[in-house]
């Protein structure tokens, strides 16, 4: 196989502009379906043309850029909508620097390479809509029934997306695999200052709702002894999974309540009633299913201690999704050799597109670092020279 | 002096009809200022004038029964406004247990009895309003600028009371001393099937206000050694306090953290902000002394574990009132006869308008059982048999 040249220019120079849509502050703020997403696809469109790709609209909005040929070639990219007040990269670097490879390949001689930007992968209707349809995941009619935090349907948007939908779904059979390059929005390769993380796995998450109900009461007349605080039976839960959690985990899994709500939250009452979130993620089932044991045993045990009623409710399993072997193969040797000692096997903490696509064909990610782990946040960033490194890692990898 | 017997039918018939002022399924909708505030009031100025005392309505509001007499007598009472959703007994009681005794003692010659219903007990515009002006503790100028929720001034309301106020305040030297029957708005004495407990000490009650800092992260990409997690920091917070306070307290002693809020509240981000209030009771400031030097180094020091930035404001600091030995020891022998082995001597967890009328003479309380401690509740009682013989401990203490 050619060696593939990244023109860095050219890469930095298309990111660049896509930040320009929706531009706030040094972040972006473009949500999918909004005018400053709708003018980001068009120009993407443009841009694909101008790489000799064609312009593909499907029924929901996910753009794929098709080179002419009739073998199945590689897929790459991620997605062009950002979080109600997101980074510039995130997303967005994935999809440029498959457009970038897919050039400095046909530049090269190479391998021709399909480019996507899936739509509303940031979650305005559901996470991942785009890459859900797609891929199967999620029916199209249950999908144009999910609604915006404004009461608009997913089918109203994108029967709004004038002359960016097209009547067809692109056959998956046209793949041979995916690759979606993405900053890692999370601390591990800054702080190593590594350069290239390789996904093994996008990690499982498992969540559950829980109300603890106590009685709420007077904080002066009620003894400490008489009190069925619910606050307090929190504490003593989060307390026991924090120990309990130590013999089951590895560095790599998280936990997390995020979400609390007392009533009637008085600094004078006895909270009679606590709502809370438990989320914890890993890559191994196995590891999940324990957790998740301990979440309720414990729930179950601290609530007979102290007279509380337990309710759990809402709860999520979405399983862990390995990454392809061959495709993973081929980004480890690329990543040795172009980051020779800086660069790691990792799972991925977030969801991705990528994780859809497994159900379709064989699918693999590779990270670059995020400054200081920062994401979903304006101040989100990379490194230029890992920025180009991340594309030429997805461009040998490719060339094979 | 004279034996004053107290007539059971009287008492209860009062009872009954006050709590018809604003009757809501059994418990009472009667805030300050309301029509049915008003109504109610009209009515005991009514009683006090048939039972032979001379009603005197002050600037603010409050309405006191003055007996003929030029010599110091004892004042008794309490308030007959209610929480937004209150009980039909809190403050009623011992306003018309005051009543009952001023008539009893009348019909059988005895020591002539002052009775008074302070205003805004209850805080609509701030807690223990009528007795913290009458008493010197709240200006008045200070008092007329508190605002209720709706924004209604204090001055406002007290204007609209027609031919309810009057222009002096009631001179606080026509008084020997002050005594507050009360419902315990607690379980201990209904839990030790006890009848009556003589306060000893209305608690002190320091609070504050407490904001951990952290920093708000993706909760999927964030290892925990890298997390700044505000709530972890406050469960850290919440159990260390309860495990060293356990050092310090008494039965009586309580500590509540009753609000919290966390930033940005999603199942999905480590919690970059905690807000919370911690809020402790105890009789003996010296105790209340070590538990605040206790909440300010556990909270320093789990800061600094955690990288966390701690801010505390809104300190409030309420000190321990001691009620008057003389009158205490009154109640003390009233109880040990008409209740004999079921009294006790016990601090008084909420606050009351006796801890303000201190400030000018002897002061004591009694309470009676509040069944299964509920309070501020509709469903709010105490047994007939225990409300009548309240009145009855609250008369022989008078009559000496």
């Amino acid at each position: 196989m050619p060696s593939i040249a990244i023109d860095p220019d050219r890469l930095l120079g298309d990111l660049e502009h896509l930040r320009s849509f929706g531009a706030r502050e040094g972040g972006v703020v473009r949500r999918a379906f909004s005018d400053a997403d709708i003018a980001a696809r068009q120009w993407l469109a443009g841009r694909m043309e101008a790489a000799g790709l064609e312009p593909v609209f499907d029924p929901v909005g996910n753009l794929f850029g098709l080179p002419k040929t009739d073998t199945p070639c590689i897929l790459s990219g991620s997605h062009s909508d950002s979080q109600p007040e997101g980074g510039w990269l995130d997303g967005a670097y994935g999809v440029i620097a498959a457009l970038e490879v897919a050039r400095a390949s046909a530049d090269a001689g190479g391998p021709p390479v399909a480019v996507v930007s899936f739509q509303d992968e940031e979650g305005r209707f559901g996470a991942l809509t785009g890459s859900r349809v797609w891929t199967g995941a999620l029916p199209l009619d249950e999908a144009d029934r999910l609604t915006d935090l404004e009461g608009r349907t997913f089918a109203e948007a994108r029967a709004g997306m004038s002359g960016l939908s097209g009547p067809d779904f692109v056959d998956p059979g046209r793949f041979s695999g995916f690759i979606e390059a993405h900053i890692e929005q999370g601390p591990v390769l800054d702080d190593a200052q590594e350069a290239i993380g390789v996904v093994d796995v996008v990690v499982g998450i498992r969540s559950l709702q829980v109300r603890f109900t106590g009685y709420q009461n007077h904080a002066g007349t009620t003894p400490m002894d008489a009190r069925r605080d619910a606050f307090q039976g929190l504490v003593a839960f989060a307390e026991a999974i924090n120990r309990e959690f130590v013999d089951i985990v590895t560095p790599s899994t998280v936990w997390t309540i995020g979400h609390v709500t007392l009533q009637p939250n008085a600094s004078s009452i006895v909270p009679g009633q606590a709502d809370f979130t438990v989320q914890w993620r890993d890559g191994s089932v196995d590891r999940l299913d324990r957790m998740e044991e301990t979440v309720r045993a414990t729930a179950d045990r601290i609530c007979d201690e102290r007279a509380l009623h337990l309710d759990l409710s809402n709860y999520v399993s979405v399983p862990p999704t390995e990454m392809n072997s061959g495709l993973r193969g081929s980004l480890e040797q690329a990543a040795s050799e172009l980051a020779p000692g800086k660069w790691r096997v990792m799972p991925s903490g977030a969801l991705h597109d990528a994780a859809n696509v497994a159900r379709l064909m064989p699918a693999a990610m590779l990270f670059v670092p995020s400054i200081g782990g920062v994401s979903h946040n304006f101040s989100e960033d990379t490194k230029r020279k890992d920025l180009i490194r991340g594309a030429e890692v997805l461009a040998r990898a490719i060339a094979g």
